[in-house]
């Protein structure tokens, strides 16, 4: 990757917004190097150059990278080793929306590789969470991390906040992915996160350092935390959620969806639940699931719950005939469960003591009925 | 429908256990009159004889449906007016289970109509229910009687109590089925409730009166309510559940199967998460959901719910582009944000003005960021 590029590709990133379709489609069609030169020269290409005319005044993009690496920040771009070439698949989504377009280039601090993620699911959800949703995702980052993915969340409060510490509880990597620069805190009272985070692993940002989150760049940063991912697990959502905009671009990605059910009653579910009854997403209850759905074919299947095995369940069926028509309540004399069973009394009255012995009937002066091992 | 019908199909229920395939066939091919007569012979049609022999001695049709008829209970069979011929479908299972047979008739206790239960639904699940899933059975019941559908339940303790007085709670119709005698109460601490629901509405049973439940019994009492129903919605089902078993029942008979999800922590609910994970069962959280999968097409279509629109949904696309470029947190300049929205200086500032007196924008010394309002 030629030094050139690396530098009109900053230059374009100060000069525009996050996924902006027009410059996804000029980059495509006339590379960086030529988009940014042409604009410099104050040409217009595309009918780009009035809205960027204000930001080209004092653009550096040399001294934009010097002093970034001097803050311990790198600026990957295509081409790069560490270059995560699974969020290239935005270009397909360039003209979908305003701001769908491939990043030009992601601004990294930490000492995880970028290209890792290819193992990642992403842990979303409300800033409003419950202390059952935070439980719950932090839960699901626990299981993710122990089994080798990362765990990519956007470090505000509430449910992302819960899966990076979850991720972090047992030293798994977690990716923090801002909607502002990564030197930058938002929220500021999670500085210590971040901070830990870009000691331990990764924090990333596609819009230039010292730049702030507006509800425009949330919603790009969603964008590339889909794109990051394997899929996206949503754990609790209200209706108007903007984990639901990265549930959408997750589908839009053809990524995995998946969410995380509650209470009926709860708002902040409402919004999951709506993502599983349209079908967009998988219903998930624990890590083990989301690894089913998001790992190759054929590993980490899990096993569907099931009670333990009774000793109902070791009896033969001629057994059980008989276990089948021992009243559950009030007991009954010998001939009339053979009655019910249709089974000779001779067979009948062997089969009650071996019942007994087994412990899934008691007997009376009464009759017999169902032990209470035997009624479930 | 003649008598003797009635009466041969009386004494078949009681040489028999409910849904027997052999039976089942064996009526299906000779009619219930001849293979009565034919036990009461002696004669052996497909190897029944010896199962029903010690059954055979003292029945007395006629003597049973007088009794009953003095207790106010009535039999029906297929042919009278008030069948309910939905159950027939059951023909089509008669092969699949050993007890999957369609009734030969139905003792019934009660004012209602059976044959009115084309529309109604079944709501079952634990008897181990939590509040939660009681609170929720409740007022799934109350939606669905408001809307004059019938809530079918098995009178057992938990979801299935909560559902019954639900629906009586707002006067509507309500149909308990039994695995025991329609006069019978099982369990015992439900005989205000099942005498109550039969004064008002209907108890139903496929055991003659006098019978006790047994756990065959129970599992013949699901395919019934799972027949009977436009469909079935599980509340709260443990890996375990006898709801699971109805659920099995709805889906082969092409019913309906809807779940209700809760926490993922509560067991109770591990066995509805496995219906909807499964594809199963339809994602359910209330009662007009409930309505949109059973209701004809084009009926009762619910709404998805969403939060009330903003002021931030009614401003245009150019003010929401400016709205996008104001920081969240931090304020900045005018001039800093008309370069992140890429517009002139003298729009941004007519712009932020209009956004100011609609309460989406707040001011400082230090410039403008986001109102509380406009943060979501």
């Amino acid at each position: 990757v030629s030094d050139s590029e690396r530098l009109a590709r900053i230059a374009l990133s100060r000069l525009t917004e996050p996924g902006d379709h027009r410059v996804a489609n000029l980059v495509a069609e006339l590379g960086a190097v030529r988009l940014f030169g042409l604009l410099r020269d104050e040409r217009d290409p595309g009918g780009l150059l009035t809205e960027v005319a204000t930001r080209l005044r004092g653009i550096d993009p040399g001294a934009d990278l010097e002093r970034a690496e001097r803050l311990g920040i790198r600026y990957l771009i295509p081409g790069d080793p560490e270059w995560p070439t699974q969020v290239d698949d935005l270009i397909h989504c360039a003209n979908l929306e305003d701001r769908g377009g491939p990043p030009l280039g992601l601004w990294v601090r930490g000492p995880g590789r970028l290209d890792r993620l290819d193992q990642s699911v992403a842990v979303v959800g409300s800033r409003h969470a419950t202390t059952y949703g935070a439980e719950v995702a932090r839960g699901l980052a626990d299981t993710l991390v122990r089994a080798d993915w990362s765990v990519v969340s956007g470090a505000a409060y509430g449910i992302d906040q819960a899966a990076h510490r979850g991720a972090l509880s047992v030293e798994g990597a977690t990716v923090a992915v801002l909607a502002c620069g990564v030197d930058r805190a938002y929220p500021t009272a999670h500085r210590p996160l971040l901070d830990h985070l870009a000691q331990t692993s990764l924090v990333v940002a596609e819009v230039p350092p010292g730049c702030a989150p507006t509800r425009g760049r949330f919603l790009s940063r969603n964008r590339l935390i889909a794109a990051l991912t394997r899929g996206t697990v949503v754990v609790e959502a209200a209706v108007r959620s903007g984990a639901l905009n990265t549930a959408t671009w997750a589908t839009r990605l053809n990524r995995h969806l998946m969410g995380v059910p509650g209470p009926v009653t709860n708002a902040q579910s409402q919004g999951t639940h709506q993502l599983v009854r349209s079908g967009a997403a998988t219903l998930v209850t624990q890590g083990s699931e989301v690894l089913e759905v998001v790992g190759d074919i054929g590993t980490h299947l899990v096993i569907p719950p099931r009670a333990p095995s009774t000793p109902r369940d070791r009896i033969g069926q001629r057994l059980q005939r008989v276990l089948d028509a021992v009243p559950v309540a009030q007991p009954a004399p010998v001939d009339s469960i053979a009655t019910t069973a249709g089974l000779g009394l001779v067979e009948i009255r062997s089969s009650l003591s071996r019942l007994l012995t087994l412990g899934l009937v008691e007997t009376s002066p009464a009759g017999w009925r169902l032990a209470p091992a035997a009624r479930e």
